[in-house]
């Protein structure tokens, strides 16, 4: 796993989206700017939130999309790891094994 | 939508599950209890994660339940509303209803 | 089961939602006026598929709402059973149920 | 809640379904009857993860029915609360909810 | 990513599973063509309906599987986005990444 | 596909995530051992069941670590593809793909 790459590959696929549905893309870049926006709780909690429903629900770019942004607003190995305890109340079993990759996707983005 | 009475009832029904399978429910609330705690994240954050969770998995007792507790725990009206409005990034059209519902839910806890 | 009435609630509940997060609501009205637009597939079906989304992700309110839209943009009832026989295909037994579900809430409609 | 009279609409509402999708419902019945039959699996136990899966994916309508096939076919309360624990494991917070309902749902069926 | 090869890949495996339990798929095949046959709705369009439904409960296999069988039924690209614009509407910010590789996986299967 | 490599890089993740949040992780460790002890149903027969959860809702990990379990509690392939049928009954389609995987990853373990 090289979360650097998979981060681009991503960025890349998700462009390509962006540029076939442009408007749609255009309402979904409207609610992710205000639903992740300083509010009462913060960008980096909301990045957050996001991570845990990532894994949650089992998507592997979820997790490394709103990991590397919860990261970016300050989100440390500390916040991570509640974030992914959290998420093993909510998922059980399948939480453990996407929070640890969730875990190792983390690691990848330090390097 | 009576959400007291909802509380209640749900309260009920888990106690009848905890006395039927007290070994496995024991270690559920260890992780129950262990996740939220305050940490770096806050006990009242932690919560709304799970309301997130909730309404993005469409299970109106787990909104009813970690609202309940979200409150508890110090969270206003705008915290939820801004929860809900992450859920709607991560769940699209039916987290808009499971929303309205968690929102309905919210103000029922008021009374 | 009062479709009708349902759906009166349902649009209740979500109006107060789109005030409490207005910013993120408006994104979602434009993914949602985008995305069921007439193209070379007809508002119609895709007020279908999203009826069968909805039935293999256990969503009343879901199916209530995107059964209406896609009635009043003219689904006849072959529509919605051959709609439902696809959700069978990709959701199993539970889509059975909600399956059946969404055949009472589209004769509820009609009264 | 009245499982027996839950159980009856539900019947009701399939049997619906059954009639404007005959083909499909016909391939599905197949699936069911040589999903469920005795084989190395006792029907018995293949009812009871049928029940476990309903809890995890968080259908009422489908605790419903495969914990009624699950009695009809020897299932005890301790088989059942059992299987409650297994979908507790695979399922976290949201499953210790639908878990508490599906006992509740086998206490009805027991009147 | 190599469309085609993983396309076999998927080909061979459903062919084990078929044998291993060949009385249940073919009820499952019998809902399959009794679902996707040309009817009210045409079976290309159906076959979105199922790319559409891929997409939000994130299968990467079931998006080549029925991606395959749209193209197959005349499905153009211009269809196959505005179907992924629906799966933005219905799943949120994880449609965006399964839509990204859906629209990937397509371009894939042109080659 | 290699599935003995793959535990292997499975047990590493979680064994790291278990050091990340020690008290989450016992809780789920009490869950899983009570969950899964032999009872009136069999160690093995919980750990299919675990299986047929993990394919209906697409967790290759889950999979991979619930088949290990259930082969070293005793299930033959007869057990396995019962179970895969099962699955099919509760999850359509993408059961179907899922369990081509399962299928795939029970044969890699037993080389």
């Amino acid at each position: 796993m090289d979360a650097a790459n998979d981060a681009k590959a991503l960025d890349a696929r998700m462009s390509k989206l962006f540029k076939a549905i442009p408007e749609t893309m255009k309402g979904f870049g409207q609610i992710a700017s205000s639903a992740t926006a300083d509010g009462k709780l913060s960008k980096r909690d909301k990045e957050l939130m996001a991570v845990a429903i990532a894994v949650v629900t089992h998507c592997d770019d979820c997790i490394l999309y709103h990991l590397r942004a919860a990261v970016k607003a300050g989100a440390s190995r500390d916040h991570v790891v509640e974030t992914l305890a959290l998420a093993v109340e909510m998922g059980g079993g399948p939480a453990v094994v996407y929070g640890s990759r969730a875990l190792e996707i983390y690691e990848g983005l330090q390097k």
